[in-house]
């Protein structure tokens, strides 16, 4: 078992099936990723205009990878054990920024109206990158690390890194963090899979849009259940199964994500489909991991301990 | 402070200002409501056929009240104290409905497929209603007892008690429980209080349509914010404040529960909006309460120890 | 068959099923209805500030009615044949208001942007109501005179003058026009018919949520079809038969619209239902009534000449 | 001015910026583009079933192209003049498909209902395909031919050919016929312009999913308008001017095709933007599309008539 650490010197802004793979790995192998903030640390300072700042960037949140895993085939699924996240930097940075956000209107749900003027909030580390403070709101807050952007390539297609879908991708669903487990559908050769968008914190619905970014190394392990094939991104737990649905409006991710999860128990648990059905209605949990990317992410999920019956 | 007990021989199936009280009481008194389940009992074995069942049902979810608080003034606000929720049967009831769901298309979300199987689940209450199991799932969890449905009267209109809206009504938010107060704005002399709809458990989103309905007696206890208005329903548990927005699609209510919880740490604790807009962001908590009624309830919530600002 | 002339002292402002009758007629029976317009005519110069204006008025959208037609009962159908539209002055107005509109956000679709500046559009009668002319934008528009809202009072509910429903309301569908005959489902007793907000002319989506709003004299023959039940407003022109769907989000109003056409064409033109709906496919017309009121009113159609199948 | 013919041998199923010209032409050539079908041919008869023969397919909505406009730079508006349809077949075909269609479930907007049973519907060409006749219905219905999917390719991403975009794509928007012009966003050197997808006839909205599909020979002449940059696609006939906003929900392409309207007015044809909006808001049309793609398509338009102010 391998381990490779991949420190790129461009970062690519598609999850594409048509760039060339940064490592060639196996099964079992782990990988250390550097991974950049989504503004590819423009961001710096509350001196700094978002807009001016990011002019120059051709786009945003930047990835790293692909990863190509040896033996990976299209109806395969790819296991990425989340082992660690490591911050690289003693501060993240959150903005509001013109057009972008959940209380903003934007370039889909579109106003006549101005935007909210630009902001940027400084969070300054606290030992060693437990805590997070703002000193102008006067507030600390403990760190809860995740990967806002984990994906496979998709079939045929090069979508945005600011969109998440059925291959993973900018879900921002806090559960993607270490000692979780994240399953994604295997689409081409070597499943090409993309990483990037750490948060050093951020609540459900990423609501400004734009969480604690920061620079970070993360530590993935991957495998490949062959022959498995799953249809959107699933998370694992200690404790909980989860499925994460990606749409607009948002009710059909909260449909896509409960309706995955029984599929789910359904699968590998044996259980009557309306019988997941029932048990959902009784015990599920359901949360929304964005409310401002291309389309939103929720995350329906149950604890382990109902998945076994007692009859 | 007087302690009152109502006990319906009839029920309402509207929030309406053109009721008549079943009570009239002060501010500071308890109110003991026995609470029918949303079907009416109609639905009370597997061999229940819910549409053949419901026939003779001119409207389901009845409503125990209303409540008339004296001295209470549109423009005020009712303090529903939530202090005990006490089963008064020992079976609660779920059920697979056509057309109905957050897994079905419905008469709004129409297609022209032919809907699921209509399908009842008993669960029987275990060591006095602290759990329920359902015997033909293998399944037992834990009671999570709340009400659905609370409501003041909207300003003019009657609205059914289906639907959840700024007067509250049937959120299916499961933060509407004991220990918990539930904060409603008055649009009426006497802001006129409904409730009903008591869930043994239920999960979030409530996704079949249907928690584990349940007859009880609810005991509440009410107070008056005089000059004090509020928007939307506000929760308070000991740690927590939440705002719940009820709106389709689902991200409207995103926006209205976030954007009124913003409102409500500018105005009660001090923040600037956009400080507090940035705060939700990292530490804010959003999950669906229902995904099934009239209109989608959301609740978003922050830790209150997240509201001193120290600077 | 008797004509009656309602010119109401006061108006009312929601379709409620809890209010006095304005007169009591006969199938076959005309009514001349003398109506506001949604402003009650407090917008009538460009220096009105319209939130100013709009300060004392409790609610919006005045109706006169209702209209009790005796033999209508739950379940049957009431023909409204829009027979004329007579201005009343030879003034309509339109505004830009604040926190209103298709182009702006609301209370529902939140931000936290600030509004539109208000700003009021006079529009000029010529030609005796033909046509209407804006000085400011140098424009002239022939008039295309409707009726923005008719309906029957609701089961047990009370709504908002300002909603579309089942129950027809707030459509603002440019085809409630003279020639062209609504029906309506009959909910209660006497069915109880509203009748308001004339438009001398609107664009479909009546996008900056006003139209050219009037106050005028609307003449309707009334008629039922005792037995038929209808679960959606349906217009019939010379040429066309339509449905009105009305909910949030938009594509569930196209899906109500057109199902309920398909459902039309199979009930009273003998079509199969696949077959309907694969001709609608073919030859349907969809337009947008409003995307500004309470919820959205889509308009399905269909031409008359390919309802006969030749085989 | 050249005129070049493309027949390819082989498709695509993307809108992509990585895949080689089929041809490369200057600003006012003309192209004769030969068109598949959606299904590329597969489904030809009432027997076939669509799922059984879609299987080989990998990918559906074939598109030909791309061509290279010389001079096209990123930032450019490209300029497609639509001259003339030919089909090269005499018949056309639609489908009742599984979990597709505007009144079905589908992957996204999720349920557990089982899906309509497959139908197919062929159309006869008549008249040397004036008029199309089914004879399972039992009717005749006028061609009314325009290309479902015209595009430019987008900027780095690589999109499925079924789906509409700022770049044009499968708007399936009955305006792009001939005689109008399409104004499309140039992302990339060359523009790269794809076409595909026929339709013989389409009601607005494409109920079922599935026009009367064809194969056709298309012929467009080109321009390009250096230096102008438009945001999302745009249609001029002799009578109105059109933009087409695609998105989800529904409403948000209401949002996005007027708001690019009064754009166009500000930038073209002289109006203050709120004068554009109040005008739009009492003679502008929105029809839908397409209701049945990844998101949904709606034309916002005003007749020319309107463009000229007179002050």
């Amino acid at each position: 078992m391998a381990v490779y650490e991949i420190k790129p010197e461009f970062y690519n802004y598609v999850f594409s099936p048509y760039l060339e793979p940064a490592a060639k790995i196996n099964p079992g192998d782990t990988v250390v990723f550097h991974t950049e903030d989504a503004f590819e640390g423009r961001i710096n300072s509350v001196d700094v205009k978002p807009k001016e700042a990011l002019k120059d960037a051709n786009f945003l949140n930047p990835q790293t990878g692909p990863v190509y895993i040896n033996g990976a085939e299209p109806g395969d699924t790819l296991v990425c054990k989340i082992d660690s996240i490591e911050f690289t930097r003693d501060w993240a940075v959150s903005a509001i920024m013109e057009y972008f956000g959940g209380l903003q209107s934007n370039d889909i749900t579109k106003t006549l109206q101005q935007p909210l003027e630009e902001k940027v909030y400084m969070w300054k580390s606290l030992e060693d990158g437990k805590y997070f403070r703002n000193e102008e709101i006067g507030v600390t807050i403990p760190a809860t690390p995740f990967c806002g952007t984990m994906a496979t390539a998709p079939k045929l297609e090069a979508i945005s890194a600011l969109a998440p879908g059925k291959f993973g991708g900018n879900m921002d669903v806090p559960d993607t963090k270490p000692g979780n487990i994240l399953y994604l559908p295997i689409y081409n050769e070597g499943g090409l899979f993309y990483i990037g968008d750490v948060h050093a914190a951020q609540g459900e619905g990423e609501l400004c849009g734009v969480a604690l970014e920061i620079s970070a190394k993360v530590t993935v392990t991957f495998d490949i259940i062959k022959g498995k094939t799953i249809k959107w991104p699933r998370i694992e737990s200690p404790d909980r199964i989860m499925s994460v649905g990606s749409a607009k409006p948002m009710e059909d991710a909260a449909r896509i994500s409960y309706a995955d999860l029984i599929e789910w128990m359904v699968d590998d648990y044996g259980f009557k489909k309306m019988d997941a059905y029932q048990l959902l209605s009784q015990v599920g949990e359901l949360y929304v991991g964005n409310m401002v990317d291309i389309v939103y992410s929720l995350c329906a999920s149950i604890d382990k301990k109902y998945l076994k019956q007692d009859k």
